[in-house]
Order: structure tokens, then sequence, then C-alpha cells
């Protein structure tokens, strides 16, 4: 196995000499009714990733396939899963598809079978929940909890938070949503008091979230939330809970009411599948929830061994994406998902991909002569239509398009109004889309004018159930991995985050001058 | 006056011939302290707008002046509230500014003073305000109302959401939280469901908002509402108002606590200084608070009507984004707030921007040979610095930054944490990421070498108050206007949203084939 330059490939070259095909044409009449029959690979849990209306043909998939085999994306998964150091900046393992199943060898590091860590920190959460959703763990006056709230800001807010929402309304849908769940990230302090001025602390659990134990914002606001807790007459020991490594100086503190685990083979943005996740999905749904939720990104991630591509659907939404971004030119993706609960799914894959793969030099750290990670960015559907829609269809620069939908709601209501459910008219709305920036429509009034020719791709699930959200959260995760890989970058560190908090600090310790100096005394700081 | 496109004036060309100003070395040492006192302007409310680290130099912003005036800024500005028909493709007026106060002369249309009847409507919300707040207007049981309930999309959503969440917390410390404010927008069931599942529908008044009185989201959530409020064994009409246009379906509708109007001259992205933002935020916080948001507008708006740039901050603020776009090839800019209050303030700016300015035509129609308006994205810091940053810094391609700080938080809680507030932590850190983007930093480890050379710009403001944020808004809204005139553009209509709406009703009418009818299976539509 070798890691090499994505220039440096013949498959780059071999990429290069062909065109993009006219989606516009390849789509119109029966045969684009052929092509959305054809261009579609399974996901697990019975989804579907289709890619009819991205801009390639059969010549190209095998130009694709070629990369695919070329850049040894399977064998380069495979390395990472059977616990190679894969995070070459920071010698670190990359294991988080290991929280979810094992997919290749057993990974020992230090003694210690991962698989076995993960999932023993698994069944202590396990325990705990259930003892909180018993009662056997109750505050100081013997009541129950009702509310978790996740301290973490990062991997450690954006993903949980996604998630629970994502499955906020199905757990209240189908009586398994046990506490509600609230999150304070920013160091803004009204993010904490907003969050404490809305909740009934005397019958919360603050969840306090941070690998290193040593990140600014967390531990200025659990400092902050505690303070709250004493003031509301209540004891901080009976109401925090820790999800750090076993080496940070938050490990083993007595004062909590439990601590849970993962290490450093988690990076913070891969971190929804392990503890990071696990607590507070765990106590707002229940652990089972959470263990569906593990199974289905597990089943994805099995897929995604498959060296075929058109059996592996993260690895070719990756070489798509790769095709689009180094020989189309397209600097962004929007991921646009048809589901009001996956609201702020598109903010956590902003971080797993632009701080996966937002760098310009290769795993040894020499500078790179191609463009890397997109920009993305989205909203849901349909409420992205009546918002920045415009510009995706009739802007001056062509956005790729990555389209979520499912045939069913997650509540049980839903109305036939005009001879259609919402839901009906939300899965027409995304159907529509596709086909709107695909083909264009031509009109003597250039201003109603659509060129069409704007690449698209959709995820079309049952419904967004735990194992949906785990196949999700897993296909693009992989599609990140696998892109990185291509890019032959390590996915996995991310130092372009240090800088800024280094000049904070000198800000905060009077260490400047010049202009730093000079906005601190415009922030009278 | 005269509209011509950009690539036409001689502006145009004297910019291409000039070279961006190296910002590593312009904001280094005193010279960038000296930078940073010179490269501000006065905003309104005692904000200020900084350019110091973005690319530009007097010989630069000579050039940009010289642009401003040969477009003829400041005259298309004062056409457009002088009351003609600047939304040349609908032949409307564009009258957002007079819902905030007059700049010019009267706008007298179908014999109705325009700024008398944006007043009239802002008076008659407050008085219908005045009596939800002292249990004049009560519900079937003669109680007070407590929540009230937005159902729109896009402008009817995202700008009044944005600036509900901005003063929420705001008002909660000020004792002017009147009552709270929810938002349904999405044609997914399942968002009426989560806000119904949680609001005392007995005591929530519901706002159905949408101009034309057409918009399928709005008419489908609406009739879900009255059916939600019915099986609660409520009455419909003690529970429902409009906001809609005079000659709407919706218009005077007897069965609703109220109607409040605007008209066909007010953008629905620029809808928010209007009966569309004025209801549910007059309801929430009372009508003295929306008056002083407007007037904080007011103030900007006038600010605009500066021809000199350095006294017009919107104005210098568009140049500059002009520049980055035609000039230096920036696809995207992102909008990134140090206050959790503007969490969603970037979503909105995505919409007034994209919407307005996504356009591949001039004003006249014909297709344009320059890029237009950028990708909008953004979230709060410094929730950012821990999520998509690592791409801002060390990514392939360069992102504008367009930062937004205040001094002073919203709620009176702040604790001292190892020397610092939060507050205070907060400010250092956006005073950083400014640095830290222009000026990078050397490392003999390539990993951890920052480039810098990205330019950033800020808002300073004392605290996000009701007038802070309408200066804000007001400043985005017209830079945005600025950007249109420059580029030629009509900034008003959207007929991009126009093709996917029309599409999705076939799919419902089963009027489809090909591609489009194979992705409605797919859907089981």
């Amino acid at each position: 196995m070798v890691w090499k330059n994505f220039d440096s490939l013949d498959a780059y070259k071999k990429l290069g000499e062909l065109a993009p095909v006219d989606v516009k044409t390849a789509m119109a009449g029966e045969n684009g009714a052929k092509r959305v029959a054809e261009y579609q690979v399974p996901m697990s849990n019975g989804m579907v990733y289709s890619y009819a209306a991205k801009q390639v043909d059969d010549e190209l998939l095998a130009a694709l396939q070629g990369l695919a085999d070329e850049a040894e994306l399977t064998e380069k998964y495979a390395a990472l899963y059977n616990g190679e150091v894969i995070n070459t900046g920071e010698k670190r393992l990359v294991l988080h598809q290991l929280c979810r199943g094992q997919l290749g060898n057993d990974v020992i590091k230090d003694g210690v079978n991962k698989r076995e860590f993960y999932v023993a920190q698994q069944n202590r959460i396990a325990e705990f929940a259930g003892k909180v959703h018993r009662g056997e763990i109750v505050n100081e006056n013997g009541e129950k909890y009702t509310t978790v709230v996740q301290i973490g800001i990062g991997g450690s807010d954006l993903g949980p938070r996604a998630l629970y929402l994502s499955l906020e309304n199905w757990a209240r849908a189908n009586g398994t949503l046990k506490m509600e769940a609230r999150f304070i990230s920013n160091v803004d302090p009204d993010d904490a008091s907003a969050v404490l001025a809305t909740v009934d602390i005397a019958h919360a659990i603050f969840i306090v979230v941070s690998k290193s134990g040593t990140t600014l914002e967390t531990l200025t606001n659990e400092t902050f939330v505690k303070n709250a807790i004493k003031e509301a007459g209540c004891d901080p020991s009976k109401h925090m809970a820790a999800v750090t490594s076993e080496t940070s100086p938050l490990a083993g503190n007595p004062e909590y009411l439990d601590s849970f685990y993962m290490d450093d083979y988690i990076g913070g943005r891969y971190s929804s599948s392990s503890a990071v996740g696990g607590a507070v999905l765990s106590l707002a749904f229940g652990p089972e929830v959470f263990a569906r939720f593990l199974d289905g990104a597990a089943a994805e991630d099995a897929l995604a061994k498959n060296a075929d591509i058109k059996k592996n659907p993260a690895m070719l939404d990756a070489l798509i994406g790769v095709y689009e971004r180094n020989f189309l030119g397209y600097g962004m993706t929007a991921i646009l998902p048809y589901s009001q609960a996956l609201s702020r799914f598109p903010a956590h894959l902003q971080q797993a991909d632009m701080e996966s793969n937002g760098k310009s030099v290769n795993r040894y750290g020499e500078p790179v002569n191609y463009v890397t990670g997109p920009v993305i960015f989205g909203e849901p559907g349909t409420n992205g239509q009546h918002s920045f829609y415009q510009l995706l269809h009739q802007g001056t620069n062509i956005v790729p398009l990555q389209f979520v939908g499912f045939r069913k709601n997650q509540m049980n209501n839903d109305l036939d109004i005009q001879g259609s459910t919402s839901q009906q008219k939300l899965s027409a709305n995304v159907a529509a889309q596709i086909m709107a920036f695909a083909c264009g429509k031509d009109d003597e009034n250039s201003n109603k004018y659509f060129a069409g020719e704007r690449p698209s791709s959709i995820i079309i699930g049952k419904q967004l159930t735990p194992e949906a959200l785990g196949a999700l959260l897993a296909h693009f995760e992989n599609k990140v991995m696998f892109q990185g890989f291509i890019w032959n970058l390590n996915s996995f560190d991310q130092e372009g985050v240090q800088l800024g908090k280094l000049l904070a600090k000198r800000v905060l310790a009077h260490e400047t001058d010049g202009a730093l100096r000079a906005f601190a005394d415009i922030f009278e700081i």
C-alpha cells in the first residue's frame, strides 16, 4: 500500500482527459428514467444513493473505479480499521468505526482490545442511563431527573446536537423520549445563561464533554454551570457527569455522578458514536435507541469495504465529489435534507468535512498542488427553496447538491390537503428540485431561463429512524475519509485551529502589541 | 442616472490594474495598529465597521470610491427610496427602508402615502399587541395568551426568527419578554407537529404570514394548525391572525383575530421591518422594542446616503466585497458573529444576499460576463472555531470573513474564571482570529504553518440591543443593495425559485414522466 499525491496517479491524468456528461440531455425524456433506475446504489437499511443527476457516465465511472483501485482506497480503509497509525500528524489510530462494530482484526493498543473498551463504555453508559430512567440514581431530594444538558463544543456539540434533534420527534412519537436534551457550547456567557434560564436545574444532569479535559469553552461553562447549580440550592456532585479520556484532568473526579471514557483514537468530529454521543443520546432516548443508531452506522461501514464502487455508496460519492472538485472546479457542496429533523445535520457535516479535508499539505507535510476539501453548507428543504436556492438555480457559480429525503415522516400526524399529504408535498419538492437543477427550463424571458446542468445526488430512505440516521452519519464520515485518502491528506488532525487559541490566550494575558492590541482595545479587554 | 454593466465602467478597468494589498505585511507590527485606527468607519449606535484586515490600501480605496461615483450608487439608492420602479422585473417599487423612516420625498402610490401606510400598520400592530399583553384580547376562556407562533417560510420565517432569537435573552434580562415566540415553516409535517407538541395551544396566537396568501407551505401549515386547534377543543378564530397584502386571499378574513398588511413593495427577504417582523416581534417583546429596532435600522439607512465611502460603511463593505469577488476570485463569504444570540443571523443573511444577487442576467435581462453574488454561510463564534475554521485557516481556497462582535453580553450573568470573564474570552477570540487569518504563522512543521493573507472585516458594537440589531440588519441589506447596483442586477425579484414549485405541482398532479416520474416512484408519490 502506497500513499501518493492525487496528481501523481495515472487516474488523475485519465480523468483530466474525460469530459463531464451533459446532465441536461442525459436526464431528459425516457432516457432519464432509465438513468434513475441504473445510477443508484443500495445503502444499508433500505436506503439508496442515487447519482443519476451527476455529470458522469459509464466511461467516467470506469475511470473513477480506476482511481479507487489505484489509490488503494479499500486497502487504506482496511489499514485504518485494522489499527494502523492513519493519523500520522498526531501518531494516532483512527477508531471511530470500531465504536459501531468490528470490521477487521482485533485492535489491541497498550494491551487493551479497543473494541472491548468501547463496548464496555457503552455498557457502563447503558447501565447509568437505565438507573437514571428507573429512578435508581436520583437528585439530592430523591427525585428523578428530567433533562440532560451537554456541555461541549465542536465535536462534543455539533454531532450529538444534530443527532438529538434528528431523533427527538421520532422518540416523542414512539414513546422513547426519556429526557429532553439541551446543549451549552459557546464561551459567550449568554449561551449558558439562556439554557440555564429555561432548564429545571434541580432535575437536570449536566454532562461535561471534553476529550482533553482542557477545552477553554467547556471548562469555563462547567464553572459557570456549577455556580448556577449552587445558586439553585443544589449539590453539583448530584448534577454533573463527565465524558473524557482516561488520562484527562477531568477523569475519575469523585465529584461527578459518573465518568465515561473515550480515547485519543476518536477524533472530536467523529466522536458521536463514542461516549460523547452515547451518554447524552442514551439518557435522552434510552440505550436501546443509541444501540440501534450504532447498528445502522455499522451496516454502512461494512458496505464501505466493497472495492466495487457500484456496491460502495460512500466511496462512489467521494469519487464523484473529487471529480467535481478537481476537474470541474466546483468549490462548494450544499447539503440539503428534506426533513426538518435534520435541521442541524448540515452544520455537523460542515465540521466533519471542512475540518477533516480543509488542508493544504499532504500526510507527509508537503504542500499539494491541487485543491482539497470544499466548503460545506446547507439548510433543510423546503425552507432553503425559499432562501438561497435562487443562487443555486441562476447564480454565476455551480454548487453541487447533496439531497436527502424520506418516504415517511417521523411523527404520526399528517393531513391530506388539496389532494396530497404534507409528506407527499415535501417529497414532490425534492424530486422536482433534482430535475429543475439538472434540466433547467428554456424561456423567452431570460429572467425566467434556467440553464440547468447543475448536478445533484440524493439519498432516499424509508424513514429517519435511529438505524437510518446511523447509516447517514457513517455514509458521510466514510465519504470524507475516502476523499482524504484520494487527496493524500491526514484527515484526522486539525492544526489549523491552534493559532487562534494561542493568540486569544495572549490577548487575555495582555501579552500583545500592534494590531492585535488595537483590536483588544476596541473590545476594552 | 444610467444603469450600466459593471464591466463597461472605467472603474472596472482601473480596479483590474491594481494589485491587492499584502495584508500579512500591512497588519504586522506597529503599522498594523495604525491601520486598525485608520481603517474603520463609524456606524450608527456607536458601532464601528473595521476593514483593516482587508486587502485594500489608499490607492485601492480611491479606485473603489471612483467605482461608487461612476456607478452612481448614492443616486440609485436615492431613486429607490424616492419611489422609482427599481424592481424592474416585477415592475415594483422597493420600499422596505420606508418602514423604518423616510429618507427622501413622500412616496405616493395609487393615492396612498406609503410611509403613512407602513406606520399605520405599525400602530395597528402596537395597539393589538398592547391589548393582548394587557389581557384585553383573550382566548375563548377569557385567559391571556402566552405564546406567539409564526407560520411562514423564507422571508416570513428566516428574518423574524433570527431577530427573535437575537433579542430573546436581551428581553428576558430586561424584563420585556412578553410572550415566547415559536416558528413553523417547513412543509414537512413534523415541523408543525413538533412545535404543536410543545406549545400550549390554548394560550397561543398563530400568525399566518404570506404576502401573496398563496404560499404552499404556509397554507398547508395553516390548515394543519387549525386542525390541531380544533382537536385541542379551541376555536381557531380566537387563535389566529394574519400578515399579508391587502389584495391577497388571506386579507380581511373575519375568522382571524386581526389582520395586518404589507404590500408588493416589500420583498419577502426584506420584510422583517414590515408587519411580517412587526407582528411577531411586537407581541414577543412589546411594540416599543420593535420601534427601537426600526430606529436603529433607520439610522443606518441614513448613513448609507453618504457619497463618501469613508462615511458609508454599507457601501464600503459592498465595494470591498465586489473587489474580492470579481478581481480576487473569492466565491464565498462567511458571516461569523461572536454572539450566540445571532445564531440564525447568518441563515437570514444567506437568504438576503443569495436570493438577491444570485443572478446571471442584468436588470434588462441580458446575460452578464462577470460573476455576481457569492455563497454566504456562517455560524456563531467561538463555535465555528471548533468546526470549519480549519479549512478557513489552512484550506486551498480563501474565504473572506465578516466578523461581528460586542463589548458586552446581553444577559447580566458573567463570571471571572482564571482572570477573565467569558465575555472577555469571547472578544479575545474574535480579535485573535482576525490576526491569525491576516498574518498567519511560520512554522518548521508545515502542518502547523499558517499562510495568513486571509481577509476579514469586523463590525464591533457595545451590546446587541434592539437598535444595534436594526443597524446590523440595515447594514447588510444595504450592502447587498449596493452590490446589486454595481453588478447591474435586479436584486429584488427571485425568478429562480419558480421552476421547482411548478415541477412539484406536476408531481403531485401525476402529470410527469421520465426521470421526474422515476424519482416520484421511489418516493411512492
